[in-house]
């Protein structure tokens, strides 16, 4: 009998999961297994605020599939709690540490994915060991939230939380706490939140939280934080003390590569793991997928660290198949996301204005102020279009948009245009679907493409 | 003082007034005349089905321009209840009766845009005279279907609505009629509701309004109409008589063309007026748009007629753009079209397999149920997806959706594609924005097209 064919893949989230899951589809008969050095697989990160606002109840339900179950139904080993330790590129074998049972174990391979994932950023900041300061990233960090939250409001007793960073966890953490009935203040080192967003976009989101009674501290930098028995009680920051009985630290994430690295595998943009459109990384026969690898950016043709659950799930999905032996190409990502904040839906997609800086391109920004709906239908409500457009040629660089409705999917129409590498005159032609309850005759994505054209024209 | 350069426009609805207001945009100098024949200009006949309902109560939020407001905001000379009987293009004129006075008058132009529109079928059927049968098409046909219903029910006696016809206003309409408490009955020629749409999506409306109380009647003929007092009591079909107090004939429209085809200009597609991409007829300095004309469709390079309000907006604001001596282009149209059908949402954009037969192309169909959110958003809604592919080069031909939530918007990422000329490949690999409150990691629109793409390749 043959010896069957393994494929190791290290990490067992999305990008894990999706590559173990793809190469099996492929090849039924060959071997995989997925070293996991948490105690969950295969969970939805993004729900984490659903889960710490009460909307979703059991964290169970953050989970999409069990390691039995992929054993099962997939026939995927999975080994939890195994934390792969070294890598032997030519002996090809994985170096695992049992943390269950504290021995270690080596396990050859033939073909390895890496899906090693991201670690949050914790700053090494006096006062940062104190219980009551949490990441967000895995399901033990939204049960440790949960329970602190859980046991920490005592009847009538308001708790003070403290959210430090103002990206897209960051407001929509505000809403899970606001619901949970907590004070809330978000401090935010730059003068925006969400990041590069343009300011008439983050202009909305900023007024959204403040009007749904959250404390935002812009321009404020964290400089340690205070405690009482263990426990902390203060963020001090460089305008004075913010009283705080927990504490989020959502300031961002860095792709896990000590692995990769020391194993001789070459690092790329933000020092993720360098992967070509095959998830190939530099060594042959190893692959690379998600929150740890770069990604192309296929509106400056140049690689980009972004990590993000669906970019994970498909990159893991392609270099599962080509470790399966197929030739199947991730062309790219243009940068979209959406979140919701409150009753908001914010969105973007391609280039901010700054990134568009950054790249040296010239261009302008041109927002409009549109409806969601038919002004015959009385339930539509605003919606503010941004986009950002190469000066002479008219190329969509991005766009972003906020709104109560209508948003969320209105993005991924401007995704498709960017992804067609389109101009303003080709989304203003767009034949887009109208009925009164769901647009406007000239929809906001049209009325923002036409008057960006008329300032192109000049007109 | 030199002469004024004039704009004659015939039809006062949603492509002439576009073509009015982008020729005085550009030129506020200049005269811009529009002649219509009815009694309003402007409005939304997309909306009448929710002025029918009683959820627009006044007719009056159905109209977007006023003539006064016309003229003194935009410069717009209007001539209400103006029919233009003929064109002499040699001369210039077009010959005008002025059906308030019953006085004939001659305008001449110097550019001219034809904006007719387009007339409800009405076929010449045994009492098709009777009292309460009605087209839908204008402001008129609204107000007076409303009243009928509003003075035809009195407490307690249901009424029996007929609606002929089962396509887009057909489904709207049983929405409204249900609303207003009345039995409604369809009567549908062919196999299916919504003409050439995939059984796939049909079914799951058929299945809707049937749930809601509407008796449908497919394969059946209407064959005339029987009355009493000159007021229509029953719909003659062939497969027997189906008792009626109010019938709406909703079997489609032709071209409002004997003007401009009396004027020698030619005609194309459906029998609608032939244009180019910059909406010029085969005569010179005229121009035609909206209902009335032919568009290109950017999937099979073809002319078609299908007239939409959102495609007379576009043409109307291109021809008037060129009128003013602009050289600005309308490309076409990829067929888009969404409806609501009770609180389903229902979408298409490209070619159905009806159509793609008839181009006699090698395609495929390939459907899928996904989701409309995270499934740990316990609101989200089931979504069907139906995927029309061209064989061997994988190219998307068209798409179709059904569901509860989250189809309208969807459905123009889909038309951004067909505007792109994307494969089910591309398709498959788009950056699309997910968060768990407003889509799944793999958007349903990601599933289908990785189930065609596995099909595509014979998987």
């Amino acid at each position: 009998m043959d010896k069957k064919e393994r494929l190791v893949v290290i990490g067992g989230v999305a990008a894990g999961m999706s590559a173990a899951s793809s190469f099996k589809r492929l090849k039924p008969d060959e071997e995989a297994i997925v070293l996991e050095k948490g105690d969950f697989i295969s969970y939805g990160a993004c729900s984490l605020p659903y889960f710490i606002s009460d909307e979703i109840k059991d964290f169970h339900d953050l989970i999409s599939l069990t390691p039995e179950i992929a054993t099962e139904e997939r026939g995927i080993k999975v080994l939890l709690r195994h934390e792969a330790v070294r890598i032997d590129t030519e002996k090809r074998i994985v170096h695992v540490r049992n943390t269950i049972e504290d021995k270690e174990l080596s396990i050859p391979y033939d073909k390895l994915v890496l899906a090693t994932g991201a670690q949050p950023i914790k700053p090494p900041l006096p006062g940062i060991e104190l219980y009551g300061i949490f990441t967000l990233r895995t399901v033990n960090d939204g049960i440790n939230i949960k329970n602190t939250i859980d046991k920490g409001v005592p009847q009538n007793r308001p708790m003070n939380a403290v959210i430090v960073g103002g990206g897209y966890i960051g407001m929509e953490m505000c809403e899970s706490l606001r619901k949970r009935g907590l004070n809330v203040t978000v401090i935010e080192k730059t003068d925006r939140v969400l990041g590069t967003m343009d300011l008439s976009i983050t202009g909305i989101v900023e007024e959204k939280i403040i009007g749904e009674g959250v404390r935002l501290l812009k321009g404020t930098s964290v400089e340690g934080f205070k405690g009482r028995d263990g426990h902390v009680t203060e963020v001090v920051t460089d305008k004075g003390g913010v009283e705080a009985d927990i504490v989020l630290l959502v300031i961002g994430a860095r792709p896990n590569v000590n692995i990769a690295k020391e194993a001789g595998i070459t690092l790329g943009a933000g020092g993720a793991i360098m992967v070509d459109e095959y998830m190939r990384t530099s060594i042959e026969d190893i692959y690379a997928a998600g929150d740890c690898a770069e990604a192309l950016h296929l509106v400056t043709g140049k690689k980009v660290y972004i990590p993000l659950g669906t970019t994970a799930n498909k990159q893991g999905r392609v270099a599962g198949e080509n470790a399966a032996g197929m030739h199947t190409r991730f062309d790219g990502i243009v940068g979209t996301a959406v979140t919701k904040i409150f009753d908001l839906e914010v969105a973007r997609t391609g280039l901010s204005p700054v990134e568009a800086e950054r790249e040296g391109l010239s261009f302008f920004v041109s927002t409009i102020k549109g409806r969601s709906r038919s002004s015959a239908c009385p339930k539509g409500k605003p919606i503010t279009v941004t986009y950002i457009v190469e000066k002479d040629t008219g190329r969509l660089l991005g766009a972003q948009m906020a709104g109560e409705e209508g948003v969320a999917h209105r993005i991924d129409t401007l995704a498709a245009c960017l992804y067609g590498k389109m101009t303003v005159h080709d989304v203003a032609r767009l034949d887009l679907g109208y009925a009164p309850p769901f647009a406007t005759v000239w929809d906001p994505i049209l009325i923002g493409a036409n008057v960006a054209l008329k300032r192109l024209k000049g007109a």
